[in-house]
């Protein structure tokens, strides 16, 4: 590990940048359709992106099309995002308003060793033909690469009564 | 699209295995550490596996685990898992006890085109220096590659009040 290079103070950099290690492969299977072109535009978080009041789509790949089948409108579900413009090397990082650096896996940050993106949406309609889904709002930007579509079940999505 | 070798009736295949697209590359950074070594003996979802009442754990990399900084015990994490066993080629699959065949996106079965796991799972003690955390349960197989541990936030997690 080393300070990381055009980095904040405190920030802690990977040896080994994750993006070089080839463990196994992705397709992309649709992309996000999204009102945020630009990064600094773009809602840090669902909550965030629910407050700007714009719905969003998802557009599924033609062969992926007929895995629709069965999802209905009106329900939850969780988006996985490819966050690609994400650097992936920072074990420990500062975020915004932070007084000190805090771990990768502790924080939502779209910097991670696989920047996948998880956001909770509802879907508001379902284009099987185009394959264009309307959701609710989303905290990703246009074109990002969209790696599955999983529905909310509240019986194992939510935290057990303990 | 095609009948699936080896399926049951009404489950569709994709022309191109997702398996055989490289679209981007994952790193794992640990394993799950889990009581399930055989896949007929795993349970189905995390509600079958804390209705088990076994514990589990997760062992991140040696060079990951300054990122656990930040995480606390007691609270929630979705881990985010690679289940490398999966087929990836249905879109339309035949769930057991079930009447039709159904969507891939409709469905939380890990065979999908990216084998993502997605567990929500209670951390109930962290070892930073041996990268090992214990949990209070898990629904994957012993030896499933970890890609992310993601803290648990309800203000994003949690679907809104409508």
């Amino acid at each position: 590990m080393s300070v990381a290079d055009g980095a904040r103070p405190g920030e802690v950099r990977l040896a080994t940048d994750p993006a070089s290690i080839h463990d196994a492969t992705l397709a992309f299977v649709g992309r996000i359709l999204s009102p945020w072109t630009d990064r600094g535009d773009c809602p840090r978080n669902m909550r965030e992106a629910r407050e700007r009041g714009r719905e969003a789509a998802v557009e599924i790949g033609e062969p992926y099309r007929p895995a629709l089948s069965g999802l209905a409108p009106g329900g939850f579900a969780h988006l996985l995002s490819w966050l690609q413009g994400s650097r992936r090397d920072l074990a420990l990082q500062m975020p915004r308003h932070a007084d000190r650096p805090t771990g990768t896996f502790a924080l939502r940050s779209p910097v991670r060793p696989n920047p996948i993106g998880l956001h909770l949406v509802r879907i508001l309609a379902i284009d099987t033909a185009s394959g264009v889904l309307r959701i609710d709002a989303i905290d990703a930007l246009d074109g990002t690469p969209l790696l599955d579509i999983k529905p909310y079940l509240p019986s194992v999505d939510r935290p057990p009564e303990t």
